[in-house]
């Protein structure tokens, strides 16, 4: 769960670990804009974090934008074809 | 797997079921636009369809508008809580 510059990255742990590092880095920072990314599995986790915060904890906080893509990842250990990953960006706005 | 005016249901199949889906109905109908919806787990499988689709088969094909949202669902059986689940829809665009 790592926090740059109004970034929280979603990885594998339950959605309320992510929207406490969301509410945490916007009232420390005083920032405006917080970016969840996400990739594979996570898309699904970084939609319910944007969902839950801004229809529990901050309300006048709004959908900016969201970016879908895809990443290449090295192949696995014994496989030799890269393996193709989704990507989410979901910008977070408040008013 | 249900196909109506240019929406494609995204649930648990493999997501090569339901891009087959996107390219024979864009085709059939000769569609500029379709849109996929998804709640839940199928989410990822809706950014790997939107993103399999645009990548390997229609090229000219663009990401239009995405927008996420909550929907309620009746509780389980022996559950009183009415269980929140995210959705999201992606829809792609002929140029």
């Amino acid at each position: 769960m790592a926090e740059n510059s109004g970034i929280v990255f979603v990885g594998r742990k339950p959605a309320m670990s992510y929207v406490l590092a969301v509410i945490t880095s916007m009232s420390a920072s005083n920032a405006k804009e917080i970016t969840l990314k996400a990739r594979g599995r996570a898309i699904t986790t970084a939609v319910d974090v944007a969902e839950i915060t801004r229809n529990r904890f901050i309300k006048d906080l709004k959908i900016d934008k969201i970016a879908i893509g895809t990443e290449e990842l090295p192949p696995r250990e014994g496989e030799n074809r890269a393996r193709m990953v989704s990507t989410m960006e979901i910008t977070l706005k408040k008013e």
